[in-house]
């Protein structure tokens, strides 16, 4: 009998901001494969006989998304039920449709759990609305990691500026530079509020505040580093009227 | 002393999809303010002693939102711990923000307890990632409830066609001719793939399946109601790949 594989968001970081669904199947797994994206406070309570660690490149496979997907399978074969657990949600750029594809072409039975995804909860802990009812009718999520000067780049930013929605960028640290600029001169305001999130719900989350013009400036002197949420739109500006009564577990600097 | 407001997110509807947290606060709140988006299986599971149905509208006021807002600072006032409990996350299309701002503005203290946001568990659930390293580079959530057709539509159709990413819309049943429409005339190949998906994780979710073209035949033939949503884009495909391995607890239909 071939195992189940559990392909399982653990959320944003604090281990209370999993679901109930995770944490029992975490418990009762046989294997949890897991790289470093859940967390230290999360990784640290996971049980030690179970835990494997397919994060780094393993010798002999070129990335170590093949060797996560070749334990995967090994184990459901030899009938383990396996938990795969990724940061957020699994299926928020998180590989985790590769994944799914690669157990069903394998034979492999797999269930996806959802989880509360960074692009979410980063936001909400720092006091800003994805939406707003009279004013921000959509939000998109995209990833920062592409090129935009670059010609092959799957990201419009002035197709995302055109929309008037909320923005949230993902693995947009590096190239906060690059993605700013091609959305002022897709037309966003100079002034369009600005919020970064970095290590959003955990014990040393920071958030810092700018607008599109000083964004870059606010990186670099509070010298953000992954992971970080970049949150861009009018509703960034929520936190500064919200934040004297704004209380959160976890500790935030106020800029 | 004043007591603190917990805005806090319920999940899709599954109570195993709650957070750790969620679950804990709900158990120790004085008074549980709530409507019936969390659906029945969390409803049902709340303590009946702390429980208030602030979701009809109340005698004297215009809005349910009016008599929410009230009753939140009333109640904090008393000194009370108070779990204001939304379907999903608080922050994604659910007046988050604007209960944030109202409490802030009465000097209420709050905290935000993000939530499994449908619109991230019912494609997960369904097999459907929302974004793919090779040809989805963004995702957005939009509401479906404004009429495309309006001039003072604050929903570009149009923008959101040209992101390329998947786009997710919520409260979108009624007006799903208005915006497919919207989306062929924008440019997106009429067989697009199209996900709807009916009460996502509860006992008896739905999912149904289409292109751009076929998408509001699907749903009369199905009579989708509300609540559902619409996943638009090429990851909506995955699905059918995958089927026949995705297990989950939930029952499902398949097209
Ligand atoms: C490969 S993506 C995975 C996203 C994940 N599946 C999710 O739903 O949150 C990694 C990126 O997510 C964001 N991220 C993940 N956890 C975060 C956290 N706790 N705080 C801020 N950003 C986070 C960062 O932008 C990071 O570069
Ligand atoms: C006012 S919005 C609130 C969204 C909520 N805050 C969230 O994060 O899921 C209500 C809409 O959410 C979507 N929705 C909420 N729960 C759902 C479920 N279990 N299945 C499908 N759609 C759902 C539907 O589109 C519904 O019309």
């Amino acid at each position: 009998m071939t195992g189940t594989v559990y392909l399982v968001g653990s959320g944003p970081g604090d281990p209370d901001l999993m679901t109930v669904k995770a944490r029992r199947l975490i418990e009762e797994a046989d294997v949890i494969l897991h790289d470093k994206l859940p967390g230290p406070a999360i990784l640290d309570q996971l049980p030690a006989d179970a835990r494997e660690d397919v994060g780094k490149r393993a010798g002999g496979e070129r990335t170590s998304q093949e060797h996560t997907n070749r334990r995967m399978v090994e184990l459901a074969r030899e009938g383990k039920s396996v938990v795969r657990l990724k940061g957020g949600d699994p299926f928020v750029f998180g590989r985790g449709g590769e994944e799914a594809e690669y157990l069903a072409a394998h034979d492999v039975p797999f269930e996806v759990v959802p989880g509360v995804t960074s692009a979410v909860a980063g936001p909400g802990v720092s006091g800003i609305p994805l939406t707003h009812r009279e004013h921000t009718s959509s939000v998109s999520f995209v990833t920062g990691h592409e090129d935009p000067t670059k010609d092959e780049s799957a990201v419009d930013w002035e197709a995302l500026a055109a929309t008037g929605g909320t923005i949230v960028v993902l693995m947009g640290v590096g190239k906060l530079p690059a993605y700013t600029q091609a959305l002022l001169d897709a037309g966003l305001a100079a002034d369009t509020p600005v919020a970064l999130v970095e290590r959003a719900t955990w014990p040393d989350q920071r958030v810092a505040c700018g607008t599109l013009e000083t964004a870059v400036d606010v990186r670099d002197r509070e010298e953000i580093e992954p992971p970080a949420l970049t949150i861009i739109g009018t509703v960034a500006a929520t936190r500064e009227r919200v934040f004297d009564y704004l209380r959160n577990s976890t500790q935030e600097v106020h800029q």
